[in-house]
């Protein structure tokens, strides 16, 4: 449970967030595309703020399992972690199928 | 995009999930059952604060479209909302299945 309100904290930011959606769908004009991961510089420009400041929000999702961090020579290149998006899914999904609420009277309503 | 940040940061709290957990399979003790939603007394025990936190925290999930409350005379009771984590279900989803990714060579970890 801890790690899943681990994982929301650092989903729960504007910033993180864009990023995060970048990461997903790069634009034609980053500097590194297909199998690259997406270089922070990309990630500056798109973002609008410094180099430690995306390194700082990238760490919160690095740390959580929803980012992956690849090093090549001077730069970092940035991947999601589908594998961490699986999990955190699963434990939403959990509450979009309660099984105390399935066969709830919506009537009831106030 | 916003409203998924604005559900993800509702959620990012320890009380707030345990109240949901609590919320999805309520235990035998509770006062009320089945149909009825969960009454705001036994979230006060459960979560071990007062009847204003625990509104105060049900405010941020009910705000946000990820819970519902029910007023019953001088008690409220609140039960989950499923659309509304479907809808945040699909958001998080869309990483779990990320396109630009979807190919990515793993042998590239630093």
């Amino acid at each position: 449970m801890s790690d899943t309100v681990a994982m929301l904290k650092a989903l729960a930011d504007p910033v993180r967030w864009k990023a995060l959606t970048f990461l997903r769908e790069p634009g034609p004009s980053t500097c590194s595309q297909g199998d690259q991961g997406v270089c922070a510089c990309d990630l500056e420009h798109v973002l609008g703020v410094s180099q430690p400041t995306v390194s700082h929000h990238m760490k919160q999702l690095v740390d959580v399992g929803l980012v992956r961090a690849l090093r090549r020579s001077r730069w970092v290149f940035y991947e999601i972690d589908q594998e961490g998006f699986s999990a955190l899914e699963a434990e939403i999904g959990r509450f979009s199928t309660a099984p105390t609420t399935a066969a709830r009277d919506d009537t009831a309503l106030a």
